[in-house]
C-alpha cells in the first residue's frame, strides 16, 4: 500500500497544473504515460547461476507503452554477491555482460545499509515500488525479511530458508506485510518455475477444501526412483547405490548426494505448501517437525562425500528388498510428500504405488510432479508436472513473482 | 493506471491532516487501512450456474486486516441476467441466499446505460478500480468489450468469444487496454480452473521460446476417446456412437453433442492461447481459421439431436478403422488441440499417441491436459492437468483472476 503513497507523492507535485486530469482526455492520456513509465526498483542479492539468469530475463522484458513501442518497467539499482554491492538509487547501468566486472570491483556493503538506502526510495516518489529479490540459499539474508518488508519493500525470493524454518520467523514476515501492506512471493521455492504455490493459494483463496497434496518435489529422488524402480521391470534393476553414483555423475545430486538424500529439502518444500492451507490439526511448526525418512544409514551421516559413495552399496539389500515387496503387488516405490489435511500429518517418505499411476508412468528424468486433491477437484486431482529444478527454470519462477507486481 | 487516479484523488481529500504521511508511522499506519478498505467493484453479468458458483467465491472472500481481522475487498454493485438488472453505486446487499429473488423483481437495463454508470464510478474516487465479470458466452456483451475497458473499467471472463473470434475485435481489446491501462483477464476460457493462460503467459514474459503446445483442451472429447480408445484394449471396445450416447447421458455433452463434436470449442481455445505467443510466422485470424477437424458426419449437419444420436451409429465403421490402425501400431487416439510455432500451424484433430503417453495413459473422466515444450523445459514438456470444465472450476478461474487485480 505505501507503494501508492509513492505515486500520490508524485501526483502532489503535477496536481496544481493537471487538476482536471480525469475530466480531460489530452492530460489524462499523458499523466497515465508519466506514471506507467515509472519503474519498479529492483534490487538484487546473489547472483550464481540462478541470480545471472535471472538477470537476463529481467534485461530482456518489455511491456507495450503503445501499440507500436515497449519500456522494461524495472530498473535494477543494486546487485550483491557476499562480499561486494553495487547500488545506485537511480539505477544501475547494467546489460547483460557488463554487470559480473563492475561487481567484482565493487566495494562490501553491509545488508543493513542497504536496506536502509532502499528504505529511503520505498517511501519516497521516485519509484513505484521497490523490490528486494533474494537469489541466495542465506539464513542470514532470510532472518532480514521482516525488516525488509516492514520498510514497504517487497521481497520475492527461491530461497526456501524463511519460509521454512520457525514459525517464529514465519509469523514475522507475514505480520511485517500485512503492516506495510509490502508483498513476499516464492513461487520457485516449490517446483522452481512451476505453477505450485500460485495453484495452491488459488484454491485456498477461491475456497476449495484442500484435502491432500502429494507429489514428487525432489527432481534428484524423483530421477533415482525413476530408475530404481521401473513399472516395466518385474525382477532385476539397478542398485540403488548404483543409480545415485550415477545420479551424481549426471549432476542431479549435489556435490554431496547425502546433502540430498537425507529428505530435508523435501520436508522444507512440503513445510512451505502446508502453511498456505488453512487446517483444523496443528500442522509441522517447521521442517525438522516434518515426519521426514532420511535415506542417509546412520553409520554414514559423517562421512564425507568419497566415503559415503564408497560404502554406499553396504546397505543395497534394504532397498533391494522394498522394491522386491513393492513389485510382488504390481507397484513402484516412489520418494515422496504429502500433506495431508484430514489426517492432520506431514510425511517425506517412501511410498509404493501402482505401477499405472502417475507417479510410475508419467515421471521421467529429473521432474517433479505435485497433485492436489481438492474437494472441487473430486476424485481426479489437479496435477503440475514438469521440470522442477535448474537456473533457468528457477528463475523464471522469480520473474513471474516480479510480474505478479505489475 | 486510471485506478490510481482514483486512489489520488481519495487522497487529496486527506492531504491537508497528513502531509506528513510517510514519517509518521502511526498516520501511516491509518492510512494505509483506510486505503486498503477501500473496496473493488464488481458488476456481475450472466448468472447461471458459473455465475451463481462465481458470487459464492466472492461472497465467501476475505483477506486480513490486521492478524485478528478480515474483511473483504470486493463490493458487488450490479448483477445482470438476460432481462433483468439490478444495480447500486454504493454496493448491492447481496448474500447467497437472497439475490435470486431481488434479481428475478429488477427492471431490465440496457448494458450500455450500465457501463456509462460504471465509467461514472471508475473515474470516481469511491472505489478502488471497477471490474465487469462477464459469466455469459454472449457475442454481444462480448463485443462491448473495447468500450468498457476504453472506460478504465477492467474485464474478466470464461466467454471465449471476444478472444477467439476475429482478429478486429481482438485488437479493439487490446489497444482498448493498453490506452486506459485497464486489464482483461480470461484464465478461465482455456481449461476454466486449471493454470493455463497465466502459466503460458508466464512463460512468455519471462523469455521462454515456447516450440509447442497440445493438449486435450475440451472435456467432452477427452471422456469420449479415453472410453473409445484404452491403452490397454488390443482388440473389441464400444463403438463411437454407443461412446457418445454414454458422453450426452452423463451430462459430459451439449444438449446437442454434434456441438461438442464439430471441434469448433477446440478450435477458439486455440486461438486463445496462439494469441499470447510470439510468433515469427502467421497464425490463424481467429478461430475460424483453425484447421478443425470435424466429427459430425456432413449428411448430419442438420440433423436434430434426436436424429443425429439415432443416426450417428451409420457412421461407426470410419471410427473403428481408425482405432484398428492406431492398435496396429501400439498407439491410441486422442481428438487434440495443437499450435506447433515451428511449424507456424494450429489443429484442432485426431491424433494417435503411443500408448505410454500421458494423452493415454494419465487421463481419466473428463480431464483436460495440456504440454507446454519449451526451449527451457527442454525434451520434458511442462504439463498441467485436471478438470478442464465444470461450474465450480471454471468459477474458480474467473475468481482467480479477479484476485490478481488485488
Amino acid at each position: 500500500m505505501l507503494t501508492r503513497i509513492g505515486i500520490f507523492n508524485l501526483k502532489l507535485t503535477i496536481t496544481s497544473t493537471t487538476l482536471n486530469i480525469s475530466s480531460n482526455p489530452i492530460l489524462r492520456r499523458r499523466t497515465i504515460s508519466i506514471m506507467a513509465q515509472r519503474s519498479i526498483a529492483v534490487a538484487i542479492t546473489g547472483v550464481g547461476l540462478v541470480g545471472s539468469e535471472f538477470i537476463n530475463q529481467l534485461l530482456s522484458f518489455s511491456l507495450p507503452s503503445t501499440p507500436n513501442s515497449r519500456y522494461n518497467p524495472f530498473k535494477i539499482i543494486s546487485l550483491s554477491s557476499s562480499g561486494h554491492t553495487l547500488f545506485s538509487p537511480n539505477g544501475l547501468e547494467v546489460t547483460s555482460t557488463s554487470w559480473k566486472d563492475s561487481l567484482t570491483q565493487a566495494p562490501p556493503k553491509d545488508p543493513k545499509d542497504l536496506i536502509s538506502e532502499l528504505s529511503k526510495l520505498a517511501s519516497g516518489s521516485s519509484y513505484n515500488g521497490v523490490v528486494f529479490v533474494d537469489n541466495t540459499s542465506s539464513d542470514s539474508i532470510a532472518s532480514l525479511y521482516p525488516l525488509i518488508l516492514s520498510q514497504n519493500i517487497h521481497v520475492i525470493t527461491p530461497n526456501k530458508k524463511a519460509f521454512s524454518s520457525t514459525s517464529t520467523l514465519y509469523e514475522s514476515i507475514k505480520a511485517a506485510s500485512l503492516t506495510s501492506g509490502a508483498k513476499y512471493l516464492n513461487e520457485s521455492t516449490v517446483g522452481a518455475g512451476l505453477p505450485v504455490v500460485a495453484t495452491l493459494k488459488d484454491l485456498v483463496n477461491t475456497g476449495d477444501k484442500v484435502k491432500k497434496v502429494e507429489g514428487v518435489f525432489s527432481g534428484t529422488f524423483s530421477y533415482i526412483f525413476n530408475e530404481f524402480s521401473k513399472p516395466g521391470e518385474t525382477e532385476g534393476g539397478e542398485k540403488f547405490s548404483e543409480v545415485v553414483k550415477k545420479a551424481k555423475a549426471l549432476g542431479y545430486t549435489e556435490p554431496h548426494p547425502a546433502d540430498d538424500l537425507t529428505g530435508s529439502d523435501v520436508a522444507r518444500k512440503l513445510t512451505i505448501l502446508s502453511r498456505i492451507i488453512p487446517s483444523s490439526q496443528p500442522l509441522p511448526e517447521g521442517y525438522l517437525s516434518v515426519s521426514t525418512t532420511s535415506l542417509v544409514p546412520d553409520p554414514l551421516l559423517k562421512s564425507d562425500a568419497n566415503e559415503f559413495m564408497s560404502r554406499l552399496p553396504e546397505y543395497d539389500s534394504k532397498f533391494d528388498e522394498l522394491r522386491d515387496e513393492a513389485r510382488k503387488n504390481g507397484e513402484v516405490v516412489r520418494y515422496v510428500g504429502v500433506i495431508d489435511l484430514e489426517k492432520g500429518s506431514v510425511k517425506a517418505d517412501m511410498v509404493k504405488y501402482p505401477k499405472d499411476h502417475p507417479f510410475a508412468t508419467s515421471l521421467g528424468g529429473s521432474d517433479n510432479i505435485i497433485m492436489f486433491h481438492t474437494e472441487r477437484y473430486g476424485k481426479r486431482p489437479l496435477i503440475v508436472q514438469g521440470a522442477g529444478a535448474g537456473a533457468a527454470v528457477t528463475a523464471m519462477g522469480v520473474m513471474s513473482d516480479l510480474l505478479k507486481l505489475l
